[in-house]
Order: structure tokens, then sequence, then C-alpha cells
């Protein structure tokens, strides 16, 4: 074994974020530009403005009408008219014209009586000064317009042209230099080789940097050769004001990060208890900091935002936003390691009155996780987990609105159920799908909590033959749970393009590698009446006990000759590109608790799942029918 | 009288949209276009995108360690260690490496024996796939990643560009041209004559456009030439999605956008029952939808946020930001005229359990009452306005947590109010000011009713010749309110630069045009104060019933001799660049009901009061002093 890293203490992110700031000193200070106001928006102002000119800059007309002097109109009466000549006694005046020293009143053009080509009569008497806006009635020059610190708007930038201030001070962006490296790291777009990586981390780090308003430079992926690494770094430390370098800072083999920082400046803090994300190097490189991000994709994210996002606020004074906190209830017991503080990325939606956190994959490198998610749930370092049912704070990033309008779908998982969500997001509606993939069963059981609105599921009775019904009537009272025809799939052993090894039913599978669903999913169940039905026992299958989560991961396995067999439903294969051996038709079905049938969300997900764009959409995948669909089977 | 333009009928905002949106008709249609994926943050998708390769792609380590089969470790227990030997048994491995389908486990480095170079050992058996990541795990080729109409985010970016996809459908922009028009108009920076605008408003409506993720295309400003408007519109509509004209939609003698617009296409709508905001126009021209904005910046802005942002959001898609409506009572009675939909701009700031909101000036030229302005009071077309104290709901543009951290000023102002402010704002202090200007009676009365946290006052009482002490004491009950001490300015005449009417004194104002300060501003009781004292009557003062609520204001008239004399504080005369005869010392000190003095927000406040900062920042102005700042005086 080659020397590795090694990180073995445990700084809190809090702790270690200090560290870093007060190591960093005064290398990090606010700096200042001055910039056309008309390109100001968003930007920060670094002092106070005050106005140039007054606005108006002269009194002016606030009607449409004539400007006359007041003391010349002081005897028009209702009984007794007076004319008024123009040029002697009056002017025309629009609106914002401005009223010359010669003139003190405006009269509506509403309260003249046309007399004449150049004479009106008025009946009532004009009192000094009326319908003028006077000078400086909104801004007067010298007076403050906006303070230190604020976010310029649309209406500021107006404020301030109105005011001839054409360029302002604001706070400095600080230029942040993006560095992706590894050997395996390839740009997107590039032919894959077997162990290739798409760089994808830069371009999120650049993004978020973007709206947290940093100028960003990124680099293009740098291999991970020593010497290149420190030139690099080097390179950027000399034009930047923070590096984030992009992976290397775990303990690898080919992990450089900490020793190129090392010899260029000074490792602060190696590894802090935050998981994902714990390799996080924060250093100094030549006065520049450096922050060395993880390089699994949900490891990046987490620290991004414990260290540059707080970092990067330093360096603009902008206030940081503040934390939409939600209360909700988990679907499931969350165990955590002592020791870390962790992130758990968790569906959110309302179901009845209590909002409801289910985590999502919790792996580091689980990108999905972080694009499904609605919040994350933050364990704290000292805890163990929380139990299924617990109250907790969510960190949400969806408004109480929003998931309100939620349809929590929960329980096995098919490409339906994402058509209906982009159906639904395409058509305006209001409503959209949070979904959780815990096969049928655990769908059932979540209802059976109040933890969702509808379970999709595909479960097989063995004694009847029939699908959903039996095992509906066994775990529910009577009439409390509307099942809904759903789709029908096939069902089948799925083998690689042209089925090389000419596997034509269970029986053939022995003796090859076979990858398996996870226990309660629809799949497994039937997989494993099969083998009843064909007397083999699991024990005799090379794979049974490598599960995977969904359809489509199973097809995955087997294209790329990690597996030689699964079963699964036609249209994963279809997709994939894979053969298809046909076991079984199976009903993949809805069940709806009763109170929920009527709700608003349930019925806009019903009528979807009615439609004939849902239909079209599935037919152009292939491998479904949907004969009865939306009909209720049971009760 | 020249033929003016009329629009009487008053359509309500909600029924002008609709018409409009009737007869764009298909004209309107969402369009698409491709972009790549590392520029499409903040865009919205237009069809969902499915993943083009899994991630990862390859099964890989999960760990640290070394790869293994797991079939060869089945004998290895704590009291049998077994040995692998390197190449033979084993490689190493690094987290995210792949493993080839020699293998299928990964044992940690935690959990090995290093024995020699090239030989571990280990005490427990691996069990088959352990520390690995299937292929697929995160992303399976195939999967929907995205649905339609979502808002691409940084993490939407690295996932789709993991699984190499570069390119994206996403809704295109519209593209806006926005048209500024009139005679007066000069752009800001260059040098104004008598009766110049600097042109602002098309720079209000381009930031908003490109915060609605619009593309815009600003002209110069037209002159009101109709030749010349016809012209230019012919253009922008065979080039442009939509077009705003600003100004020139009211019935003034230049306005020409009507004709403009019906002698190139249609004018749909004419007026809307909407205040400030009226002379909207809807219309079209060669297919392409045209918006007459009206002048004043404040009715630009309601126009915008009436017509141009939900047509916008027809074109893109976007939902709509849901309103933050807050539930308020008014700090003063509200008239509005029937008839017209009218959007009161307010501050809002909490004061013990409630939020107040206190109008700001209402006029349509007062852009600064949206820069100050918290959130809308809209009061419906149906109704006559609102109480005092009533309870209202306010269209917020600030969170409740921002509201409880307002320090609610309100009373007579002084720059200094505006410096506390600046200070606080700069410092990243949670609390800044919302100010009203109300005069110093008008902020103890505000106090009263339980509407401010602090009342900055000047009142002179005649009869002792003191200030503040008595007007507290006769309106409040003994120890309800703390007096804090504040600033002492000087209070005089102000008058033209040089002095060229030779005012020495209160008595030689007669003749003059003077400029007077309203009801209950301390200033004012001053002036009736020294006007008694010299035996001279109010109607013999020419412009007594002249009325401005600012010293900045009063020394606007003066400088631009729209008077000639007026009574103010000597730092507004220092920086508007007049002179000033010196009347009298006054205190401008800062009453607090006694249960808000312990607050946090009212701390704060004080402490920037106490501050060496602050007093630095007064002297640059001049005209005050500080003797006993921030010592209670009462009670």
């Amino acid at each position: 074994m080659k020397k590795r890293n090694i990180y073995l203490k445990t700084t809190s992110p809090e702790e270690a974020f200090d560290k870093f700031v007060n190591r960093l000193g005064d290398r990090m200070k606010l700096e200042e530009e001055e910039i056309p106001v008309t390109d100001a928006l968003g930007r920060v102002s670094f002092e106070p403005v005050f106005a140039k000119y007054s606005s108006p800059i002269f009194n002016s007309s606030a009607m449409d009408g004539i400007a006359v002097k007041a003391e010349k109109t002081f005897g028009a009466r209702e009984n007794n008219p007076l004319t008024l000549i123009k040029g002697e006694d009056y002017i025309d005046i629009d609106t914002g014209d401005p009223i010359s020293n010669d003139y003190d009143a405006v009269i509506m053009i509403e309260d003249l009586i046309i007399n004449e080509e150049g004479k009106v009569d008025i009946i009532a008497p004009a009192i000094p000064w009326q319908h003028i806006r006077p000078i400086g009635e909104d801004i007067v020059s010298g007076e403050m317009i906006i303070p230190t610190n604020h976010v310029i708007s649309p209406v500021d930038i107006s404020v301030l042209l109105s005011s001839s201030i054409t360029e302002i001070k604001v706070i400095k962006q600080p230029k942040v230099t993006v560095i992706p490296t590894g050997d395996e790291i390839i740009e997107p777009g590039e032919k894959p080789k077997y162990d290739s990586i798409f760089e994808s981390n830069s371009r999120m780090l650049e993004n978020l940097l973007i709206e947290d308003s940093a100028v960003v430079k990124r680099f293009h992926p740098v291999k991970d050769d020593y010497e290149l690494l420190v030139e690099v770094i080097d390179k950027a430390s000399r034009e930047s004001d923070l590096i984030l370098l992009n992976a290397g800072s775990s303990a690898g083999r080919d992990d450089y990060s900490r020793a190129v920082i090392e010899e260029l400046g000074e490792v602060i803090v190696h590894g802090v208890a935050i998981k994902p994300g714990k390799p996080v190097i924060l250093g100094i490189v030549r006065d520049t900091p450096i922050i060395g991000i993880p390089g699994y994709p949900v490891s990046a994210y987490i620290s991004y935002i414990n260290f540059v996002r707080p970092l990067i606020a330093l360096y603009t004074l902008k206030k940081a936003k503040k934390k939409n906190m939600v209360e909700a209830f988990t679907s499931t017991r969350i165990v955590s390691s002592l020791n870390n503080k962790e992130y758990v990325r968790v569906k959110l939606g309302r179901v009845g009155e209590k909002i409801v956190a289910s985590p999502l994959a919790r792996g580091a490198g689980a990108a999905m996780s972080l694009v499904r998610s609605d919040g994350f749930l933050i364990i704290d370092q000292l805890s163990e987990g929380v139990e299924a049912g617990e109250r907790v704070l969510v960190e949400a990033n969806r408004s109480v609105e929003e998931m309100d309008k939620t349809i929590v779908v929960i329980g096995s998982h098919d490409m339906s159920i994402d058509i209906i969500n982009d159906i639904l997001s395409g058509s305006r509606s209001e409503y959209f799908i949070s979904s959780s993939h815990v096969g049928s069963v655990g769908g059932l059981l979540a209802l059976k909590r109040g933890e969702g609105h509808i379970a999709p599921i595909h479960l097989l009775e063995p004694s009847t033959g029939k699908y959903n019904v039996d095992y509906i009537r066994r775990m529910f009272e009577r009439d409390e749970i509307v099942l809904v025809k759903g789709i029908r799939r096939r069902q089948g052993l799925i083998v690689k393009k042209g089925n090389p090894l000419n596997i034509q039913s269970i029986s053939d599978i022995k003796g090859h590698r076979f990858v398996n669903r996870q226990r309660g999913a629809g799949t497994r169940i039937l997989f494993d009446y099969m083998l009843e039905k064909e007397g083999i026992k699991p024990e005799d299958i090379n794979g049974y006990d490598r599960q995977m989560t969904t359809h489509m991961s199973v097809c995955a396995a087997i294209k790329s000759d990690s597996a030689d067999v699964g079963l699964g439903i036609e249209s994963a294969a279809i997709i994939m590109d894979l053969d298809y051996i046909h076991i079984a038709d199976e009903e993949y079905d809805f069940a709806i608790p009763k109170k929920c049938i009527e709700d608003e969300n349930v019925t806009a997900f019903l009528k979807v799942l009615k439609s004939e764009e849902f239909i079209q959409k599935m037919d152009k995948i292939g491998g479904y029918s949907y004969e009865k669909i939306g009909e209720h089977i049971l009760p």
C-alpha cells in the first residue's frame, strides 16, 4: 500500500469555518468598484447614494388643463363665470409640463367651459399651487436615495437615473476559479471510455457561484499530475479571490490536493464531521483561500453550502437568505452515525394535516437525490438519527403552499408516474407529484401510516393468481381504500440483446448471473412465486441477494454485462434496448385512501391518468395496455 | 384647444387583460430553442429530458480499499484470518474506481490488516456486492431526469451533464422592445435644460423584464413626432414579441401613442380603472402586442405588474410567484376614489403585536414611494378607502421576519435618521429603519396609537421656550414615554445664495415669496411662534398656505426661484448650497414608548446614535451639535 492521506480528526463544520475565516483574517476584504447604474441590477451598494438633482427638477403640472395666476381667478363663481383669455390669462398645459414663475396654479380641463378659440370660462377660483407638483416633490437633491449594502432593484435603477446618477459604487464581486481534476474526467459530449466520468461538478459549482453573484472562471479538467496541479493552482492563486479545487481531497491513492496545497501554502482544515462532504479541505495558497471540494456530487453540494456560500457572503456583505424551516414528520426511521452532521435529502408533501418527510437515496454519489429533493433533514452531529413518525424540522426549498399542492405517490415505480408528472407540469397545473420508490408493499404500509395519497402497486396473490385486490383486503378495513385501475404491464425475463445465453424460462436462469429486486417489490414477489412453482430454491440462484430498487437499474446491470438476466417490465427492456422473454401480464393499479379520493390533488392525478395525452405518451414507450383505466376496482 | 384623446370607459384591469389576451389569440405562443446546458441556469425546460447514460456508468467502489471476489473470502474468521495476495486475490482500489467483472465486493481499508507488501489479512468474509455502487445507482439511461416546464437549477445542470446531455430544449425568452418617447426626455448624464426629464422609466422596464427573463432591446428616446413614431413602432413590430411604448398614452396634446397604434394596428383597451396607471393602452400592431405604458414612474410600474408581467408569464410558462399577503393595520385613514383599483404604497413594521401599514406619497410621480415601499395596500375598485386602524391585507415585498427587525421611526424628518439607517445597513445589523415623515405632532400621535417605536420631535413650547418636554407631559401619562436626547439643530431663514433680497429677520419676509411647512411640523410651530412674537398676521405672508413636507423641499423651491425664502434647518441649506440666517437653536430628540425602550431594535438604534461613526458622518454634513446625545431627558 502506498502512503495515503489521513484525516481522522472530526472538526464540526461550524468550528472549521470559523478557524478558516480567522486564519484568512484581513486577506479577505470588501472591495468596491464603480459600474454604470444601467448594469447594477442585483448588485449591492458600497456606500449611500445621494440625489444629484431634484425630481421633478421644476414645478410641473399634475393635470392636463391650463396654467393661471391664482389671484386673477378669485372672482369666479358658479353664478358669475369668469372669462380667461389665452396668452393673457392662461396657457394650455399638459400633465408634466413645467410651470414658469408667471403662473402658480393649474385648472383641470374637466373644470373648463370652452367658450371660443382662445377663451375659456371658469366658475370657481383656483387655489394657489393647486394641481402643481412642486420641484423636489419626489426627491430633493442631496437627499439619501439608497443606503449602504442595499440590493439594487429595477425601481432603484430608475430613481438613480432620474436624478442623473449614471455610475454607482458597488461591492466588487469576488473572482472565483473552479478547477476540476481527475484522470478519468472527460468533458460532457466526449465519447466515454469504460471508466469515464463526465465532468459536471464544476458546472454545478459555477452556477451556484453565479447565483451567489461571484465572477467565475472555470478551468478545463486537470489530470491527476502533481507537478501540473502545482502549476495550475499557483497560476489561479494569482488571479482569484477564491479557488475551488474539485476532487482529490479524500484519501485515495491519486488524491494530491492536500499535498499540493501544503507545498504552495497551508492546509487549515482537512476533514470535517459532515456527511456527505467529510473530506473537504480548507486552505490558503499565496494569500488566496482555497477549498478542496470532494468529488461526489452531493458531497460537493454540501461543501458548497457549508463553506463556499458563507465565505462569498463575507466578501459581498449579502445577507444570508432566511432558511425556510418546516415542521414535518418522518416516514421512516433514519439511522445516522454519531460524530457527523448529516444532510438527509427528503421529499416533502402534505398528507392530511401533516407534512411528511421521506428520505431519498443517502449516498454521496446520488446526485438525483438533490434534483428530487424538497429539502434537507439535518441530523445533528450528536444524534444517532430519528425514529419513524418523529417530528422534525426540515430546511425546505419549497414553500408550504407548494407542499399543499403536492401529490404524494409512494410505492412501486413505473415510467407512467413520471409521464403523469410531466403532463401536470406542462399543463400549468398547480399540482405536481412527489414520488418515492419503496416497492408495492412499502407503498401500502405508507398509506396505512397516513403518509401518502396514492400507492402504485402490482402485487400478485399466489393463491388466486390475481393482482392487488387480496393484499388490500388483507391489510385494510373494508372501504378504507379505493383501488383505481391503472395500466397493464408485461413482466418477463430481461437478457442481453440477441439473448446470447438462450434463456427462455425461469429454470434457465440457474448457472447464470441473476440480478434481483428488493424485498416488497411486486416483481420480487412474482419471482419468488415463479421459483416456488418451478421448485427452485433461492440459494440455487446466483445473485438472488443482489438487489436493485428499480426495473431500470436491473436493465442497467444487464446492459453493462455485470449480470446476465433479471426479471422486469417490458417497457424498461425496450428503453434500454435489451431482449425480453414474456412471463406474465401484471396489473399496475393505484391504491388511494378513501378519505383522499375527492381531494383536488388526487383528482388532478386521475384526470391526467384518464387523458388521451397520457395514453399517447405511454404508447410511445410501448409495453403497456390500458383496459378500464381509471375505473374503480375496489371497494 | 386642440382635439385630445378621450378615455372615459373604465374597464377593470382584470377585464382589460382578458380582453387583450383573447384578442391576441394564437399570435402569442410558446416557442422552443435549443441551448447549451451550461447556459441553462434559470431557463425553463420545454419538454422532459431523459438520461442518455447511466450514472455511474460502471460498477464502482464506494470505499477506498481492495476489490475481491467474495466467494474467495468466505473462510475468514476473527480467530482464523485469511491472507489475500495482491494481483491474485485482490487489487487496490479507491473510491469511485471501476470494478471489473472479475470482482464482486470491496473490503474497506479500515478492515485490512496490512501484512507485508502485496499481502493483507482479513478477519471476516466479504458479502457479495458490498461497498459497490452499482451501475445506474443514481441515474439509469432512459430515465426522466427533469419534466417539462421545470426551472433549471445548478444541480440540474450537473446531473444533465453527468449523463452527457450537453444541449437542452428550453422555452424561448420573448423579445421585448422598450421605446421611450417624449420631447423633454434626455439621457441621464446629459446636461438638463429648464424642462428636461432624465429618461429612467425605460431602464426600470428593462430591468423588470430581465428579472422576468425576457430578452430586452431598448431604443434611444424618440421625439414626439407622429411620423417618426409610426416608423419606429413599425420597425419594432417586425422584430419583437412585445413592444412597450413608454409615455404618450394619456390625453395630453402631444400624446400620439393611441393614434399611432390605430394607424398601424388596433387599440384593444385604452384606459383602465387602476390608480396609478389609468391611461394604459393595450393594442396590437402587425400581430405584435404593444402596451402603451403611462409616463409617471409609479404608473409605469403598476402597468408593468398588471399587464406586462402576466403577459410574459403566458409566453414563458413560468408560474407566478406566490404573493406574500400580510395582515396589517393602517396607521391613518386612506380615502380612495370609487371606480379605481388603487395601489397604495405602504411602509410596514411590527410594533408590539401588530404590523402597521403607513401609506407613502400617493402621487403617480412619486418614484421614491416605490423605493421606500414595503408593499402595496390594494384598495378595491368598489371601495372608498379604509379607516385608520382598519385590518387590511397588504401585498408585502418583505418577509414577516424582516418586519420583525424593523425600527419604525415616525415623526419629523432629519438627515440623521438616514445616516443611522445607513450605518445599521452597512454594519450587517439585522435591523433597519422604516421611517415616515408626518411631522413632530404626527409622530407623537402615532406613538399614542401604538404605531411606532421612535418619534423624532422638535416641538417648541411658546410659554416656556423649551423643546419637547411640555408636549410629552401634555399628551402622555407620566412615565409612558422615554425622551432620549438627540441632536441640536440650527433653524433659520433660508434664502438664495448671496441673499439678494437682503432678508435678515422674520419681518423682512413680507412682500417676498415665502414657502411654509405643513401643519404639525416643528418648524411650522416655530414659524407661527415667531410671527406672533413679531405681531405679523399669517395673511400678510405671501405663501403662508404653500406647504412643503420637508426641509429639503423648502430648499428646492428656493433654489429653483419658485420662492424667495423659507424657514428650515441649516444642514439642509448647506446641502443645497443656499444662504442661512440663524433664528433659533432647536432640540431634535427621540420620544420612545417606555415599553419599547428595551426592545432589541430600539437598542440597536440607540447604539448607533451614541457611536463615533454617527457623529463623524453628521459632522461631514455640518449644522449639528451633540451635547448629552443618547441621555434620557424624561421621565
